[in-house]
């Protein structure tokens, strides 16, 4: 932890425990630094970081205050899931299909979103990007740029991959219609039809859906909602099913929010290695984290080509341009001919663009703005459930990502609170949609990712009200 | 036949016997006028036609002169392809990456290339579009445009459908990452594993590596190489496959060039229709016609909503963008949901920028312009053809695309052949990869959208040289 960090969590606990409270001024910036004996920044820093949480407020020209901090934050679910253990055919995608249609109305608060809101990202200078990248663009470029992809994007992207401690080399990047492609492709190229794959459970629908329609079989593995997929369990299941593949989130996983560390992504890279069971990794938030520093991939750790890293500019920079990538280690050549079977190539413009926004530099300033606004509104979310939530709730705090979790009191049919809501203009993610078996019952994917303001604050209450109906 | 294409015609003809030889005058439009009893414009026209097949040169100032013919073309191929009749399991894709990864080099003469010169589009045009969609784009399209796709797109498509007679709603129609993406969903709509799929002999690799990663059968059915499908073939086919369904190109086949005319484009919906198969048609090559009227597609004739019709921007307007889409009849839910669990959505800027040129008109001069532009490069290929290649081949004249296929000697091996062009630095498609049992040896697929100079001739003269050596 940064000195800063060490100085906002000790304010923190002050305030959670009573000694500072509501309205009480903390000490100017330089009373802190010299009593603290760190430099003025620190303090800046850390009463900054308060701030995004939202337990402290600045009045200009008058200094920092404790927030109103209502309620303390409900508790977090502390165990993992059970999953039965049995392989299980997929059938969620109508259920799924259901839900999306329901939420896609623009008038309905996106609780139930899968996206962050658009205004998030800097789509002007995106489009500045692509004016003059396109009027550049090289005829000849549609056919240079064939499967797998522009060939500055894939350089800039394995740039990237060098800053966070991989060696990715350029030519295994594949570049795809968003991240949703490239773990498709990557599906395809270690899977056959009747094959079992490891999965998360909960997981990602759109896992299940793939799972669905290639005709494969999943085993769901319990999951903590902190620490993410358990492995002894996973052992288990290697040994009971021998499956093809795993497929899982390695950072801030949807719907959970859950993050293995280091040394818990080391291991699993050493026990699917055991087994030459590839990994397709999914990575799509990893980008989003509000800590200090990015959080590695499981990729890192391997040596064997084993891991196949996919992950996307659609959630970090650039929604609706559908550019993703797949890293795909020793299974780089059959994504790519998959690509080319399937899709050919992808939009160059999209390409042109994102490769020359990355070139102009401005990425890292626009990620750091965009971790902050999540966080804050993380923060903010997390108090106003606080306030409105009726006990025997348990939500997810992740260190990243724009999703919590939330586990209902055990009578709560999260199915029927998503059609109740919807009535009220209120979008949920049910927790059945992110299972084969259509467990979860009485859990919810929640989405603070969209600005809050008084409907998302009316919307959480009268949330809260159907929830303790349901309760009761 | 308009008026000025029998004129033409019977000028061809006097040229092809040889009452117009080489350098003679043809009449002044006045002279043609007069004497024919047709308008002047119809002359001009007709000259123009002829300019355009390469058959008369205009001089400035001084009338239309018949050009250097050289000899007459080669024959056209007379029989239909005579497949198996067993149903094959393909495995072809590894031949197919060969020749398709061996002609991707810039300085080869592409004669194999699936690709028009990109020379040949507005691509300025396009680029204004893009910048000024890009820089209006709704942050919330990306949400909006979520599968099916940009609504004012859509709209565009559904009112060139309208031209042509097909009423399409707009809400029908799902856009794609090109054509070969909404292929390849509609095929996942109609079949499951291990199903029986009707195809050309010989047909496009792509259907084939379709069918090989979605583990189904290949029905090769006998296609005559300017008539297309043979329908009472298709009939027993499908009395003794019980296939679940057929897939193929209505309007200048490739490889083959073939077109179906409309009586049968509505035997073959009958047909199919009576069996309650579902006809996928790919009809990508259908507005790069080049005589008066767009050919129609088979999903004219449909009734029953059983004909998936795919087709795309990316030959004829905006290569490199991949934008296409399928209008799938009554699986059009089920398209969608594909693409949605596939690739989600296709690139919103590359959807706005269609759009908006769309809207703003011009691409029908642009269409004109490029049909005009491959029909006269088709007329000097044949006669490059005719100069350079020995006696024995056999050469289709295509009323509209940029293939041409090429029956040879019956000796000649197509893959070896490849190998040596290639050594030449040029690139061919050989027969054996449109075809899932490795037939079409003695056949070659010639691309000839691309610019002709020196470098063809001599690509030209080289090929007929190795075909030469190789029939000897």
């Amino acid at each position: 932890m940064k000195r800063y960090e060490v100085l906002a969590d000790e304010i923190a606990q002050s305030i959670r425990e009573g000694l500072l409270r509501t309205g009480d001024r903390l000490p100017s910036v330089r009373q802190a630094s010299t009593h603290r004996r760190v430099s003025p920044s620190t303090v800046f820093q850390a009463y900054y970081l308060l701030e995004a949480r939202g337990l402290v407020r600045s009045r200009e020209r008058s200094g920092y205050y404790v927030a109103a901090q209502a309620a303390p934050l409900p508790p977090e679910p502390e165990t993992a899931s059970q999953p039965s253990g049995e392989s299980t055919r997929v059938d969620v995608s109508e259920l799924v299909f259901e839900v999306l249609q329901s939420a896609m109305a623009r008038d309905m608060v996106p609780l139930g979103s899968a996206f962050p809101s658009p205004l998030l990202f800097p789509l002007p200078r995106l489009a500045r990007a692509m004016a003059s990248s396109v009027q550049k663009l090289d005829p000849w470029a549609s056919v240079d740029d064939l499967t797998p992809g522009n060939a500055r994007l894939r350089r800039q992207i394995a740039l990237r991959y060098l800053l966070d401690g991989v060696h990715v080399p350029a030519d295994e990047i594949v570049v795809t219609n968003g991240a949703m492609e490239a773990l498709n492709l990557c599906l395809l190229a270690v899977t056959r039809p009747g094959d079992a794959v490891l999965v998360e459970s909960p997981c990602f629908y759109a896992v299940l859906q793939a799972l669905e329609r290639n005709h494969l079989k999943a085993i769901e593995v319990p999951t903590h909602p902190r620490e993410g997929i358990d492995l002894p369990a996973l052992a288990q299941a290697i040994e009971r099913h021998a499956p093809k593949a795993c497929w899982l989130m390695t950072n801030f996983q949807n719907p959970l929010g859950s993050s293995m560390d280091d040394d818990k992504k080391r291991a699993l890279v050493e026990l699917l290695g055991r087994h030459e069971i590839p990994l397709i990794e999914d990575d799509v938030y990893g980008e989003l984290y509000f800590g200090n520093t990015r959080p590695g991939s499981a990729k890192r750790f391997d040596s064997k080509g084993l891991v196949l890293h996919c992950a996307s500019f659609s959630k970090c920079l650039a929604p609706g341009y559908r550019v993703g990538w797949a890293a795909p280690g020793r299974y780089a050549r059959e994504v790519a001919r998959h690509k080319l079977t399937t899709t050919l190539t992808t939009s160059a413009p999209a390409q042109e663009a994102l490769a020359t926004y990355l070139e102009r530099g401005g990425y890292e300033r626009h990620l750091r703005r965009l971790r902050q606004a999540l966080a804050t509104q993380q923060a903010g979310f997390l108090e106003a459930m606080a306030r409105h939530f009726p006990a025997g709730c348990r939500i997810t705090r992740p260190g990243g990502g724009y999703f919590v979790w939330v586990e209902l009191p055990a009578q709560v049919d999260a199915l029927a609170l998503h059609r109740q809501a919807l009535a009220r203009g209120i979008s949920v993610a049910p927790g059945p949609i992110f299972s084969a078996h259509r467990g979860f019952r009485n859990c919810l994917r929640l989405n603070y990712g969209h600005a809050q303001d008084e409907r998302t604050e009316q919307a959480l209450a009268t949330l809260s009200q159907l929830i303790a109906q349901a309760a009761a």
